[in-house]
């Protein structure tokens, strides 16, 4: 089969560098012996490490996210029970709707679209919440849908300020590995991503980061599971091992993956990520449009949700780039449909990479009419990236 | 990494050929793309074929055969729900832990271990249950765990002479694609398969069967299910999509499995599972020893279990062949856990590879003392094997 | 081994379509059966269409292009026979230089380096050539080393019009399968190429074409040869064989590219190559700077030598794009050292891949202080590649 | 395209290990940059180890094992040297064939084929030229025709005690890596492989050791190279590159392969092969028959052939192999064609894929009404191959 020789820019699966393709690419091998276990162990603990956490723990499924969540609430909570959560974007509304269709009772705090988790507001339903019926706290920090990064670390203080005894289940599938995440200092319970982001792999794991207070949790919790059963999961881990045949290849491309990252050093990875998004973002400025997230504050480091002029629809930009370009961006979801167009950069990406999906862009909005110079995001960008710092230093070679 | 080219010989995950690997392993592209339709498509109508059915539809999990299971049942059951199954090994007796941990009654009709779906038994049950609580059977076709093959057209005609209007879900993980399966014809509403046993795939998807019944039940059950919601993958598999990211690599990889086995003819992939199937017995009983399924008729054509002599522990043969010849087979499990060793003969897989396996089981027998002949199965394998029907002809040449 | 994930712009080795690295990557087979024979057949075909040839044949060495020109004139010529050929360029130099450790009398045009081959001075030493001590004319069809393009039809012109009887043999290793060639209709005798640049495979084949006159000439000339003899080649390929151990995965590789180029179809793939060329000369016209080719009727649409200005090092711009942006350009070679920087725009490349290199060599020079503005070659090819044609049919939608 | 999964038992080129494959298959890079001549210098050091020499050079040529034949005397003799050759099959014929083609007087000393270098007419020869025309000494190390091995230390030896200053050449393609070979202690002026035997990678390089004696006569060398010419490799390897396109995949493969080989140590490399020759050779006894080589001592421990009885045809079971079992063996070449078969156990070999290898010819040769009994040689082999030495201990256990 063809492929495309040209980046994806969908926030997500990311474009993968090939040694971690190679990596997950395996012959079969016996997944109860030895050799599984060798590259179990190292996966889960640089998982571990990229979570920030060394209280808690790492468990992987053949999953997507969406099965992360699903093992979130299922092994934590009980029908009836209440959570909180923000819907603020399409995939904290299916969160909410996921933890509904389990039998849970969300309160939800409508939040507008391009705004990030409601702290106050948060504060607010948890100092409320005398008897402490709510469970959980559900957040979002990379709101996909719209670009929005939400400050998980003020979520944690306003529980805190109200005194609140909840859980706390953070989504991090689009920030994990690529933006600073503290599961510990968060105080996060359970932390929630997949393999096909940050970690640049195919999709096919949902990867969990459980808190001691979960492990308790789990048994206690009567919401029913097997295939997403931490308890089994942790047994069987412990063994070096999995409950049913496990995803062989994508566990050997994750422990490379976070020896990859480690080894780059997640200072770094974060700041490649804010750099090329910055790039980006001067991009969208030099075309006189906005990112659709309200604030600075709230911008992404891994998506960006391009709002686009009265009177243009962004997914005409997604069509017509691939159509015309062979390129992939990402269209606006639910209530931002046809008002924005996504660029992911997340992953594995080049400023090169990311130049070519800028000019690409450019072209497909002036075929559309957009009233932008061609060229102009991407010298912006090219501002951002280049290495202007060393010119001087040249200067005087 | 370095691996083993050696073939294995557990029960699944198989060899895989090298042409679907490759077509597993992709470059990212967009899943919400016309690429992407274009390869779902023939995979699911492929699929449907080999399961043998037109009324039906197939829908894929990211996920395994465990995942399968916990679909059928949270799709078309609600908690409370009587299920009809017997434990003859442990994936039957895990599908019941699974049914049990989601609030459905299990009857169960405890059958020996090395037997087959206890047709009489099934037949009595649901003649006594003038009430109809049974809503599902369960039916187990090839109990990886012993070698053990059931009669499914026989458990339909049971549940018709019974005049019982339950469904019927049917575990066809290690079958479908290697032996016969007929949905339509076995009257099969939920039948579960995986990426990685006749697929020759890696593992990832659970393949799930559905008849216009089991559409039907979804609508009224009540067990809680999101990430393995038929309704949603209904919904968007027929616009060519997945309700969340998709192993896009799988899924091309299994759009050209079944073009593969399609393009054999399905008779020719199961004539040859037979005959190296064959090879297989006529050296266990070379060795003197016997499969642990009791008579002919339960032999199963994707796995064997071998019993061992009084005295020895099978498990050693199997431990014996990883660290001494780097060969895997399967260990016996549960019940019989020591009393056998496993040899998978499943997927992809020549008669000289099979050969390769027995020659390094007769090694590591000899080695541990049993009173076998070294080379005395693979003799009897190879008279199996070699294309005897030529000789005459080559002679009249 | 972590490989860049940018696209490289050297004038070969090209970037490579992932499916053709997946044909080229084989398990070992036996180069004596039919297999081997099954996939020699079709390469060899195909290579003969792009050739432009019926008459002629097609042999493969396990080499690269100077082993092309080695075989050309050790199969055709004696010691001490005269050839005839242009010096402009590192090519056309290195091809006179092995002529003449071949014991070669080679009469020398020396050409300015950024014009191509001299058509006058050809045919006028070609008329004086009354004895006809000229065996066999060189020409360079594009010169790797200036981006400039040679009219092989005038050359073949100035042939006839002196009457001369002597052999055509013609270096298109950066131009076959990427611009027009028509061996049979140019008279060409011996066309060489390589697996790695308009075939987009790694290096390793040498691609000659020879006509019945070459066929005819091996007959008595007298320069040694064993690895490169055509008549143990021409003997082995017409049993579908190699006279040693053939490259197995590049003769594959070779039969699927040949059948993409052709499904493309050839004009389309040359009118690729020249609208991707066209974008890359206007971004240079932006840049106010031009093709060291002298005229356009000169500019390779395969490479473009970019001739940097007075008081800037050329080669400085690939050293920085290498180091700080991890990008591969061509560095000026020998008499053009320093005074240009290469563009390889040949083989497998898109409009958005394109955009990236340009983006990044505006970048490189303006770290360096060239006086161009950011983006605005980028703009200038963009208008280019640019699907403008569209626009109007999309304003009638 | 599908290919075969069992594995082959040519002499080469061998199976190769996933890895390995994998380290060959490269994306492009810029050759000519420090990424290319950081692979570069560990695959040359690697191999200089593996040749056994301090003194010497390594020099890779993007050609085959006739190729490294062609540049051992291209490069330091001139047209009318004498040289001396054995020949005894059919590589060593055709080396001789070369040398001839290229204007060297040969003096031939016929051997019968099955025997290897005859030490005592090698010295005879070379006492006799007491005016020391002749100017090297050719030996084929490992004659792949035959499965013979010959004495290169006893053929120094012979050089010695004639006290003759000739240079001493040796085809080393099918042994080194694979067998003993000591370039220094034996005073080797080349040694000649390829990449596709002992190195277990794709055809494509030839690879050359070259003793200092080597390089002073290039110098002086006068018979014509470009493409093969030391002079121009060595300039440009001492820079970290190459004189012309580098087959750059098949080089970073050397670099991974060397370091194997030298993690696993030459001693367990040369046992490895030893031991499974050992077992090929208990089968053919068993199937009461011989290899073609005469006596022990010229075993080779990297492919035997195996002379058939009277009354049958070696190319039948290769024919048979390949199209009723999908599996390679080799025919006799030339002389012997029709008289053996050959089996290549050379490379990245198990002892379970030796067994796979023993039992198909055990099939086809029952096919064909040879006089053996199936499963007789794999016995023979598996005692060889089978961990007896440690039953006793596991006994103690």
């Amino acid at each position: 089969m063809r492929t495309s020789q040209n980046p994806v820019f969908i926030p997500g699966p990311t474009n993968m560098p090939e040694h971690l393709r190679k990596a997950a690419d395996m012959a079969t091998l016996d997944h109860r012996g030895p050799a599984f276990a060798g590259m179990l162990k190292p996966a889960l603990e640089g998982v571990k490490t990229i979570l920030g956490t060394t209280d808690g723990e790492v468990i992987l499924f053949p999953a997507t996210g969406t099965g992360g969540w699903e093992a979130a609430v299922s092994n934590t909570l009980s029908p009836g029970d209440t959570v909180l959560a923000a819907r603020f974007g399409m995939f904290s509304h299916r969160w909410i709707d996921l933890c509904q269709r389990h039998g849970l009772n969300v309160q939800i705090i409508e939040t507008p679209w391009g705004e990030g988790a409601p702290i106050a507001a948060i504060e607010e339903a948890l100092t409320n919440d005398k008897e402490h019926r709510i469970k959980a706290v559900l957040a979002t920090h990379n709101e996909t849908a719209t670009g929005v990064k939400s400050d998980i670390a003020a979520v944690r203080g306003a529980m805190d300020a109200a005194g609140h005894p909840a859980m706390f289940f953070v989504d991090g599938v689009s920030s994990i590995a690529s933006m600073p995440f503290h599961m510990d200092d968060w105080g996060v319970d359970v932390a929630i991503t997949g393999s096909q982001k940050g970690f640049m792999l195919p999709a096919g794991l949902a990867i969990c980061g459980i808190s001691p207070k979960a492990v308790a949790a789990m048994e206690t919790a009567k919401l029913p599971r097997t295939f997403f059963d931490f308890r089994d999961m942790r047994d069987s881990m412990a063994g070096g091992g999995f409950p049913y045949t496990p995803p062989v290849g994508l566990i050997h491309g994750l422990s490379v993956a976070v020896e990859d990252l480690l080894t780059e050093g997640l200072d770094n990875v974060y700041a490649r990520h804010t750099r090329i998004a910055t790039g980006v973002r001067a991009a969208i400025e030099a075309w006189g449009m906005t990112p659709y997230a309200k604030t600075p504050d709230l911008f992404s480091d891994t998506v960006t949700a391009v709002k686009v002029p009265d009177g243009f629809n962004g997914t005409d930009v997604v069509t017509r780039a691939a159509s015309e370009y062979d390129m992939a961006f990402g269209v606006g979801l639910g209530e931002v449909a046809g008002k924005v167009f996504r660029i992911g950069h997340l992953g594995q990406l080049t400023d090169a990479m990311m130049l070519s999906g800028l000019s690409v862009a450019e072209m497909c909005m002036a075929d559309l009419g957009y009233p932008i110079e061609l060229g102009s995001g991407v010298a912006a960008a090219q501002s951002v990236y280049r290495h202007g710092d060393n010119v001087l230093a040249l200067a005087a070679e």
